[in-house]
């Protein structure tokens, strides 16, 4: 199956199944990568999750998610830092290229402050990152999520705020449900070129009532999923597709139905 | 109370009550300004509700919504041009400056042709509506509406599409709940200074579950109402402050709690 060669499963597409029963579902329906997710390294432990993987054959696409660096004091602001370290230690454990950064909202209505604290976090850890070979991915989230999740929304926000450090440090990874509405979204998909360290794809379902949980199967919402890949492929990206979708229904298929369910709507609608 | 004399109640903020029951207590609370909804005025019709509005001594800021100009077929989207002269004739009889524009979604997973479909709506319109003396304002909505609500999501982009017809025929409303999050707003405000035509107010909640009933009362979410408020002064803009609220429970208030409460925030916060 050369279709999906770059195809990854991120395993919150999964997030009642364990990581050994996704790794090896992954292996049976030939999907070459994993995306995996660190509240199920917990489950097993890092070595064991570690082996897991090795023995399935399956590769790591990235690990999600480090981040998370506004706090309200300084003390708890290293401990992000400290955990970010430990995030990184697992992506190069694993040999994922790339640990997803998930920046984090602001503690109190200070978003420029929270903005510069994402900054700051950032540095803190791009030198350890690039000593284990891990790459920093920043993934600006939908607006909707700016008061809890991330004060970094924008394409346009996360490339500028990555080209504060060194090429092949720290880059931008690119999820349609965050950016499908953007005015300027092929201009900055064009000019993220040689920033672009990931892709995931899923949908926006319509209508939407929780925004976190919206995401739907590729082909079942609003998403111009072709002309957004197109644009992506032109910038020369040739690594791993992510499929990340949280979404209650989803999560209750059985994997033996979701992966090829997934590997037809990849190959048909992205 | 000269500290309200620009405070506008717009009249979703209590959509369970009737107009010339909004009406009569704008004027018993002393609200110079009432923001009009067109369902409203269907209830009791255009004549009665200019008199009702007239006898009461409130001025009306806004009409909402004109818009929604994007339809799958050209009969179709005809008939939202007629809905639109129907809604500035409406604004024109109520003495509103302003008819707010809610642009509208594709029709499908077209979103640039949509944008045009809007671009050609204001476009079929903006005579119309200078002959009768009623500015069109384009009101970006968060990109969490953008798959159903409006396609035209940023200030960027508002400004950028009323900049393409002349000044003093078409520009922007800024409501926070829309565009706090936005990295460049302060820029944005600022350059959106000659087409600023209504600034509102509430505020974003936090957790966000529904996005579309997630306003607050302001001072209660994470929007820094002060410091965007004194941007919008910087602008020169010195027009109502439209308060607009959909929230279940500022909809459950007596309007006799809901109107003196709303003072004193709109007094303190804003």
């Amino acid at each position: 199956m050369n279709g999906i060669s770059r195809l990854s499963f991120n395993q919150i597409t999964a997030d009642r199944a364990s990581l050994a029963g996704v790794v090896d579902a992954c292996a049976r329906h030939e999907i070459p990568y994993i995306g995996i997710w660190r509240h199920h390294l917990k489950d097993v432990g890092l070595d064991a999750a570690v082996r897991v993987v090795r023995d399935a054959g399956v590769r790591v696409s990235s690990v999600c998610r480090g981040g998370m660096f506004p706090a309200a004091t300084r003390e708890e602001r290293g401990r992000r830092i400290d955990d970010n370290r430990r995030a990184i230690d697992e992506a190069a454990a694993l040999g994922a290229p790339v640990l997803v950064l998930v920046c984090g909202a602001a503690p109190d209505r200070d978003i420029a402050a929270a903005r510069q604290m994402v900054a700051d976090g950032i540095a803190a850890i791009a030198d350890y990152a690039a000593e284990r070979g891990v790459l920093l991915g920043i993934e600006p989230l939908h607006p909707a999520f700016a008061a809890e999740r991330s004060c970094i929304t924008m394409l346009s926000e996360a490339r500028q705020l990555a080209e504060r450090f060194p090429l092949g440090r720290v880059g931008v990874i690119a999820d349609v449900y965050h950016i499908w509405w953007d005015p300027d979204l092929y201009l900055e998909i064009e000019r993220t070129a040689p920033r672009l360290l990931g892709f995931h794809v899923n949908d926006w379902l319509v209508p939407a009532t929780n925004v976190l949980m919206n995401r739907g199967m590729m082909g079942e919402g609003v998403i111009e999923l072709r002309r957004i890949r197109a644009a992506v492929d032109r910038t020369g990206y040739d690594g791993p597709i992510e499929v990340e979708i949280f979404n209650e229904e989803v999560w209750s298929m059985p994997i033996d139905e979701l992966l090829p369910l997934i590997k037809e709507r990849y190959l048909s609608c992205v």
